[in-house]
């Protein structure tokens, strides 16, 4: 496989013939750009469009509403004498005004570039100056934590932010300043934070990352601006040029052919703004580069695939260390639709999106999507549907599993299956882990990660100490623990070498959606094999979920396997002890010391119940198990002193065993409307799930429900056989079926 | 004071003058009804309401939607038999169906009466034939466990409500009835009903209570239907018929003259609806009643003064056991608000409430709003607005204050001092807590009932065990618990005897609106005095509170004082041991059993400060205290086996002392948008918080902040004083000012 975090591997797979012709390319696309050299603003609003937007930009509401929020914005800021602060704290007064001076001279470039007003120009004009004072003057920033310290910022990553958006706002200005004020502007802070990167930062430049994103789309875009075809070469093409870093190397290590971003949704979203902008600014320097067509378009598939990645709220997927605030009204996601909206054919089912956000770029695209949303009649829904986004560069490193209740809705259930690879540093220790969301909302969660962002009081707004303690662990996950340590030893040099593999992914009865996953990695000498199938029927109004969880050694282990529900727990079947007067921790290392024991019981001979309230909905588990089975009631939060982590509630499986297959369905039913006081469908239609037999051929689970439910579920554990017949014998009945998966609904 | 929960006081209160003239009216109403005694329907919905309804019906959208909701619901239904089983659950599926049935009678009723399909009619005939012979055969509900049982119903509380509606359905097919029919009907269920309520139930019935108030609605306007004047003069009167109980007696006990109904918010919800319903079939029989126009308007004065206890969500202020999903969606504030509407002349501000609740009466009432909302080019804004609200019968056993941040704006802040008498049985044992809302949301809370209402595996879906052992005491509210003890012993026999005093209730200047209540009642020797300030100033973008609570003995006590923030703990700035690996509980009774013990520290020399996040604002308390004083965080939850309560946090400060004076500001500040990961004003604008001095005279508060705020608060201690000139010496400058605080802003 492909180790992308580490870059030594990658040199081989770059040839020599592609090579030349990226030679070859960028001579025409150089000489090309050299042409349009004198022309600004030039980057990402044109000049080409500052005539279409002189001429429209109050006819369409959401162009005209974008302009005067903008407007209304730095007309208040502009007021103020530039504020340019000694570099001081990590989320402060300091990083937050650096921050805010970014995003108001941006701003204020496009303004002056729309309506001639100097008082914008003059602005910018003297933040960069002051700017060009201070810069020379900064060594590592003092709030530096982390091993990619920034000058004006903690961290490089805020530093390419500031580079991008100012050499913007820079562009707007070009003409507006004096040749001697461009060369203090150029030769004292652009240049020097370009250089910065290209040398000191060489390495994380170079790095298949999204921070290495966020670098080359600045210097990137610096270099246009600088007419410095040095900069944009080794943006493109890594420091070496070579191809061994840079921006088209990361286009093709960081997202696979399904467009799947590896990190997961919260930093697809994050890193969709520098390749997209560095895009939009390419397609306008060199129009040969083909950027948008690039490997097969996988900038689409890339916002596609992520925009998959969403509750019916509009928030991410959270897997990895997302934070769970992003939605699809996040402005990376808003930029991003309105360049895919002008560069691939004008897909209409991205007006509704597009209406959310309720903002445009003000660009040629953004003009494109104001005008289009204003025209149209009605809005074609925007089709989410289930799917299995492969992950790693070659599509090989396993992947994301969504099924959903019903395409096109958003708000019906969704059940997420993990078998992606690591997932870079923010990758979290988790495989075959499962996700559940309904009402737009968690039902089972997962985590996330642990962090305030911008917080300052809580760790500088950094990932907090528990993210690692607990957030990144595997007990945080919806997955099987073994023996209370994460998988691959909580190591990211393990986990980075492996990944789970697709078995089953067949949405083709959209009255039975299955999909699972095998893995042998995570543990040494133990195998999971996960099916989740997705079961609607006449007698039910919502599908049930089926979970199979198989999991075998040839040595006995404890086998732990949580469900962090969201909601208030209505009703057990089982019997517990309730740790009501005092309570301890569940365990003392890989996250477990982060869990309170709040009850603890067994199963009963025929498995357990358990069911919760979330929002205006019940749900209930059914499990199959034993009385050898514990049931264990957890509350995140212990060992938490300075109360960092939310303090949410899980149930927990916990056998011991040499193998076994946690069998369990998951239950939407009734509704709960507090504001009529009227509930209905309290208890499920599921009476017992039972595993009949699983063993490395076939598991066999039988389910049976309250009225007419009586379902048996057949899973092949063998090799991959999708067109294979299959023959077994199931409570003295010979069952006949093709394919690694049968359900049989007597 | 009057006794409003024992009877026997009120005969005395009641004079022979008042007797004859009720005979009086008597006399003439039930002539003039008797003239009108064979139209049907002629209760809610009336013949004349008819007329226009057919002409009208389509014309206005939200008529027409909610009679086409209605009828949608209703044709589902009349598909299927009708199903009347024999009475078993309290939560369940027979509890739920007879909920249902007359739910769905109500309805068909009314389409019957408007589209004249017999299919209606006799789906209500043939259910109602159902309950004519199940009726007879019933003794006391099978899983009664209140003291007020029904028949077909657990509590006698739901056989109202089935009464109340079914009497509707009845009158509306009345004369589709065959004669035969119509007497099965009458003898054997309605009659029964009403029997039941006059004799059996008769202490409930004259009861001036909630539950009172539905027996008398359902009575009357069974009787109405019925054409028996007994039960509507028993209605009106009480089963004596001379004023010692029924609708007229609840409406001059249960509402004070400002329009505060004793229970709360959510009971003054739930009391609406029989409240208004029956007003309205009574000014339809017998307008000479004047119904409408009764105690001055009190029924004009009881709706807004609902609607003022209102936040920017539309949920009501939860005081005592309210259950917190209930909003001014609710269908009995609907239907209170379209007659309001209609009966106290159009005001337009409610327009956009109803517009908001989304549905009308079915009557002409709700035509009237529908066609005004159809009208209706701008809807002026309801205005919410700062209040003292009495409490009381006669408007003097304290209140309930409520301060805003900004008139007609409901999201902002909003403080309430809780000040009332007990509230009757659902009455909690807190005088003079504090909640504070902001963003429409709960940000320090009440924590209400412990309650899933109708949710079957909740205890029934009663009030759980944990409302009494936890909600209701003292130390569930934001107020000061003395010795670990609830106010009154916890013993409702003490606790409606007495009620705090308003203090002060100024808003007539909009920088500094101060509220206060002092109260010498709640314990023994120990006397309280709590001001909240809402205080607005050019430094600040959002008003500060104020918070002095003093307490005085002469003998020393244990005070504690919680405050239950909603939302994630940022920041301290005192130190603490956290019980972050083992968790014992607060105490042992009186509600602390129900508490964790999750950290403890001591305040600094200068006092301490504590910051949290809730949604997307940051809210810091800062209080004047000692190293002698614990700062207690707590967690909701401890001796809970069946995780019946919710989780939610407090911190609670702790002090040994005679007499000491609690005095804190809760500030809210900056922003946190996740969405956009950007955040603002983490951190406070106040310092520091110090008592100079607090006496029998006057508590001296000063408050400091980081740049420009300097303030010191005084409030008189002694007799009040509205008009009386003070003269005091604070760091040796003397202050002169009028009235019992003065607010000095240096």
């Amino acid at each position: 496989m492909v180790n992308r975090w580490k870059l030594t591997a990658e040199l081989i797979s770059f040839n020599r013939k592609e090579l030349i012709m990226f030679r070859i390319l960028l001579l025409c696309g150089f000489l090309a750009a050299s042409l349009l050299g004198g022309e600004h603003p030039n980057l990402i609003l044109k000049q080409s469009d500052l005539k279409s937007i002189s001429l429209e930009k109050d006819k369409y509401p959401l162009f005209a509403q974008t302009l005067a929020a903008m407007k209304k914005d730095v007309d208040a800021e502009v007021q103020k004498p530039p504020d340019v602060p000694q570099p001081k704290d990590a989320a402060g007064y300091t990083h937050e005004t650096h921050k805010k001076n970014y995003t108001v001279m941006y701003k204020a470039g496009i303004l002056y570039a729309i309506y001639k007003d100097e008082t914008y120009a003059k602005y910018i004009k003297d933040m960069l100056l002051k700017y060009a004072a201070l810069y020379p003057t900064l060594g590592k920033h003092p709030a530096a934590a982390s091993s990619s310290p920034g000058r004006l910022f903690w961290q490089s990553l805020n530093e390419a932010n500031w580079l991008f958006y100012t050499s913007q706002a820079y562009d707007c200005i070009y003409n507006y300043l004096s040749a001697a004020d461009r060369k203090l502007v150029e030769d004292n802070v652009l240049r020097k934070i370009a250089e910065f990167f290209v040398e000191e930062r060489e390495e994380e430049f170079n790095l298949i990352h999204n921070h290495g994103t966020w670098s080359c789309a600045a210097v990137g875009i610096a270099g246009m601006v600088l007419n410095d075809k040095e900069y944009v070469e080794k943006a493109l093409y890594g420091t070496k040029k070579n191809k061994t870093g840079g921006f088209l190397r990361q286009l093709d290590l960081l997202i696979s052919p399904d467009g799947f971003y590896t990190e997961g949704a919260y930093y697809a979203r994050y890193a969709m703004l520098p390749f997209y902008a560095f895009a939009e600014a390419l397609e306008n320097y060199d129009k040969s580069l083909k950027i948008f067509t690039y490997r097969e378009e996988i900038l689409k598939k890339y916002f596609y695939t992520t925009m998959q990645q969403t509750t019916g709220s509009g928030d991410f997927l959270p897997i990895n260390d997302a934070i769970k605030f992003k939605n699809i009204q996040s402005p990376e996601i808003a930029f991003a639709l309105n360049v895919v909206y002008h560069r691939y054919g004008q897909d209409k089912s991205l007006l509704e999106i597009a209406k959310k956000q309720n903002t445009v770029i003000i660009n040629g695209s953004g003009l494109d999507v104001a005008k289009s949303l204003a025209a149209a009649k009605t809005l074609p829904m925007f089709k989410y549907n289930s799917g299995w986004y492969s992950d790693g560069a070659e599509g090989n490193e396993g992947g994301l599993g969504i099924l959903r209740e019903n395409d096109y809705s958003n708000t019906d259930i969704i059940a997420v299956l993990k078998a992606t690879a690591h997932g870079l540093s923010h990758g979290h220790y988790d495989k075959l882990s499962l996700s559940y969301f309904d009402q737009g909302k968690e039902v089972i969660q997962d985590y996330a990660s642990a962090r305030f962002i911008n917080v300052d009081p809580k760790w500088g707004g950094r990932y907090l100490p528990e993210n690692k303690s607990y957030a990144m662990q595997s007990i945080a996950h919806n997955t099987v623990i073994v023996d209370e340590k994460s998988h691959y030893e909580g190591k990211i040099a393990i986990a980075e070498k492996y990944h789970p593999e697709q078995f089953i992914f067949d949405i083709s009865n959209p009255e039975v959606k299955v999909m699972s996953a095998k893995d042998s990695t995570a543990y040494r000498g133990v195998k999971f094999h996960r099916t989740v199938a997705l079961v609607s029927d006449k007698s039910i109004k919502k599908p049930i979920i089926i979970d199979v969880f198989r999991v075998v050694s040839d040595k006995e282990h404890q086998y732990d396997m949580p469900f962090y529900y969201m909601g208030h727990v209505i009703n057990t079947d089982f019997t517990y002890t309730a740790f009501d007067k005092e309570r301890k921790t569940l365990g003392k290392s890989a996250g477990y010391q982060h869990l309170w024991k709040e009850a603890e019981g067994n199963a009963g001979s025929n498995g357990y119940q358990f069911s919760w309230l979330q929002g205006e909905r019940f749900y209930t588990i059914t499990g199959a198990g034993d009385s050898t089975m514990k049931c264990i009631f957890t509350r995140i939060g212990a060992t938490d002193p300075k109360f960092n982590l939310r303090n949410e509630a899980g149930l927990m499986m916990r056998k011991t065993a040499k193998e076994f297959t946690f069998a369990n369905t998951i239950e939407a039913h009734g509704s709960f409307d507090g504001v009529r006081e009227y509930t209905s469908g309290v208890y499920g239609e599921v009476n017992t799930v039972t595993v009949i037999s699983s063993d490395n051929n076939y598991s066999v689970v039988k389910i049976t429900g309250k009225t007419s439910l009586n379902w048996i579920l057949i899973i092949n554990n063998g090799a991959k056989s999708v067109k294979q017949k299959h023959t077994l014998t199931v409570d003295n009945k010979e069952y006949q079926w093709n394919g690694d998966y049968y359900l049989i609904k007597k």
